[in-house]
């Protein structure tokens, strides 16, 4: 079958089923607009942007364009921001430059942000062995006899040589890209990881458990700005803030860089890298209509105040931080769907805030007390867009629900998330087993409208009815 | 000005001018049917691939079927084929799948693919050190004092330990993509490289020039199927046959993996891996009127015949090895490249190379004794679209006469490449700096015509003549 015939009988199949997609924070559908700005990008600017002919250069000129409107959307400079692949690429990238640098530090490396042949010592590490006891077990002392592979920084002589290896806080609420990227460096010895502890009445990390837990040795706290389940907005500003109030006599790192995914915040609320504070901060296109690559933001790249190291080596693209022949077409796209963004962002978020407040005042109203919101804690702001909702009841859970549901494209969470077990987010916000199980993630778009939250009340009240009957 | 208006401005100054494209080595334009392909995959099937729902699954099958096409070109398996961003991103994962399981190889690094905590000692390297007299100044000697950060195998003991890199072998003709990752490994203590000297009578790197570098630590031969700038096809095969009648018992490694970059190759000959004999290939969707992502063929891949290894971590997307969601669109449009190639590649071939030849004899009509193809060898097969030619004079520097030229978009070597020195591909081939500083790469693509090739030799006929006058 042809790929035109596959995408009409979907459509088909929908247009009869009256199919309702509720899984926006999944992926968005591309704006009408992005599509056009792609194929007429395609049509028109496919030269190679190295190339010094027109055919090359019509193209450098949309990437350039693109980029002003990316970085126009998050409040940042032009030249600080650098295409990548996706949200993945732009997740693993930042934090590899934290290690790289790390290394670089500690006389590690040379310029490319890989281990040197020769290790130096450094002068503040060596002058700093006492506060090395005050925590004994953070640091692993190595057997000395040299046949190690070693990622991590040595120091002290004879048989007590010291490892030192970049530390990074985390929570246990980041996408896959940040944390099993984390648990990867873990395991290989290549970092130590701290993932912040979660408070049970704000469904975030705080402040506090940020703080709490700084090493001498952290050089990054990668905290997400909104969380893709439960849609609850993490205090970024707040942790850039007590980042640069630290007193950082107390650091070997000399500065704690911070990132934010805003992958889930794009599009949705206002994201601003000047207001927050942020050094690094991810973009993902395909998560506010735009196409499937991203980008990165480094504070003061072109001046070289945030360190950014490349992960693929060949042609200079990018400033030589991310080669590979520039995707015109996406990157024109990307640029698009953040003029859309930067154009229309109050009327986005109104129109889904209606939305989804309907659905859940209808919600209620039908299910009543069994209606328990996983993504509502006093006091603490969210994304307009998300509705994580459980029914409770034993036949409930999220999978046999939306099985169940005729209407209804949703999920019980992230995408690649097993459906039979809870959710390991709601569980690390609070919400006990039983309650997680049964857990659906509504999330709402631009063109949900409140005829379409009638008809998915409806669905999940029929849906209800037959399990309860079970 | 948006997008459409720079669109329609340039082709609307390329009609005035009657630009004729001549660098399809650079990049192609998208395929009619690619394009529409793409934005019909961007219309319908954006859903998320690793959703449960029919909007996902619909982009999942765009997916499988792109793959099967793409498989179909190469005469690999459709499990063999993992997509990526693009050529560089394919080129730098497989080096770096070799560089990894050589570590593995050796102990030295858990299922990840990275270094292990602790270095074990591998059998068949500590019943070898005699080995090691025979060619010591290729190998390094620690100073064994533990300080150092090191990516290689120790083994020995006492005074003299032994420090062992994985070597790979390639050749001068690479692209940066290729020699500059391996540069970058060399330079940063992660790999040992050689490269293969090019014969100066058949312009390509030779079978003897590849065995003759093979080391007890050879993991890796990475030679590119058909050059960029002269279009000389390598003899790959031959390379492939020659490593799989080498005695293993004379390697450390048990086998010596073969990796061609067909960035080149694809659309313009027939690329079979089965007939090849390689273990990995690179595919690369803008060379060959398809979009601006790669793919990597990976021999036996379902099977672990041959080891690939993840470059980026986070969600499970192409069986683990490439984390990120999918980018569909993007996706459909190689699949329907590689279609429109199953299905064309010998109309193409011929009809490049009829308007290739032409365009030779025309230039050498016009030109007489001081035309000179760089690119071509007695006996040796070429690209049918590439003409790397100098028209000999001390003014006809390459950029100089294009820069006089009204019509043609061409260029003297790479995208990438300084304007102003000769090609290093062209000296390493031994075309002497005088004649080299004055070459164009005129490459052809499927919609030159033979009345192009005429204009074209006229643009070049004027620009040769006023440059001769000044």
């Amino acid at each position: 079958m042809s790929l035109k015939n596959i995408g009409e009988k979907i459509y088909h199949i929908n247009k009869m089923e009256t199919k309702i997609y509720l899984d926006y924070n999944a992926t968005t559908p591309l704006d009408k607009n992005v599509r056009e700005t792609i194929n007429d990008a395609l049509e028109h600017c496919w030269g190679n942007p190295s190339s010094s002919h027109n055919t090359g250069k019509s193209a450098k000129r949309v990437i350039d364009e693109a980029r002003r409107n990316v970085a126009t959307m998050i409040g940042g400079s032009s030249s600080d921001v650098i295409f990548t692949s996706g949200g993945t690429e732009a997740n693993n990238m930042i934090i590899l430059s934290a290690v790289h640098h790390f290394r670089k530090l500690y006389g590690l490396t040379n310029s490319n942000g890989l281990p040197s042949e020769k290790a130096k010592t450094h002068n503040s590490l060596a002058s700093d062995l006492s506060r090395l006891d005050k925590s004994p077990k953070k640091r692993k002392l190595s057997d000395g006899d040299g046949d190690e592979i070693q990622h991590g920084v040595f120091y002290g002589d004879g048989d007590h040589k010291i490892r030192r290896l970049p530390h990074i806080i985390s929570s246990y609420l980041e996408h896959p890209a940040v944390n099993v990227f984390l648990e990867h460096l873990k395991s290989t010895g290549q970092a130590d990881v701290t993932y912040a502890e979660i408070s049970q009445t704000t469904g975030r990390v705080e402040v506090e458990g940020i703080t709490k837990a700084i090493r001498p040795n952290t050089i990054l706290v990668t905290v997400m700005l909104a969380n893709n389940e439960t849609g609850i907005i993490q205090p970024v500003r707040e942790i850039c803030e007590a980042i640069r109030n630290l007193d950082r006599s107390e650091l070997e790192t000399e500065q704690i860089y911070v990132h934010t995914d805003a992958a889930q915040a794009i599009g949705k609320i206002s994201v601003d890298v000047q207001s927050l504070g942020v050094d690094y901060l991810t973009i993902v296109g395909h998560k506010f209509y735009g196409p499937r690559i991203g980008a990165v933001y480094t504070r003061g790249l072109a001046k070289s105040e945030t360190p950014l190291f490349p992960v693929f080596y060949g042609g200079g693209q990018e400033k030589g931080l991310r080669a590979g022949t520039e995707n015109t077409g996406m990157i024109a796209g990307l640029g698009k769907a953040s003029e859309i963004v930067n154009a229309n962002l109050t009327e986005f978020q109104t129109h889904m805030k209606m939305c989804r407040d309907y659905l859940e005042s209808r919600l209620t109203e039908h299910f009543k007390e069994r209606v328990h919101f996983n993504g509502k804690f006093p006091g603490i702001e969210s994304l307009p867009n998300t509705c994580n909702v459980s029914i409770l009841g034993k036949n409930l859970q999220g999978h046999r629900v939306l099985e169940k549901c005729k209407t209804i494209e949703a999920s019980v969470g992230a995408a690649c998330h097993a459906q039979n077990k809870p959710s390991a987010i709601l569980l690390a916000v609070g919400i006990p087993e039983d309650i997680a199980r049964n857990a659906l993630r509504l999330s709402l778009g631009r063109e949900t409208t409140l005829a379409d939250v009638d008809l998915v009340v409806e669905d999940l009240v029929q849906a209800v009815q037959e399990l309860d009957a079970e």
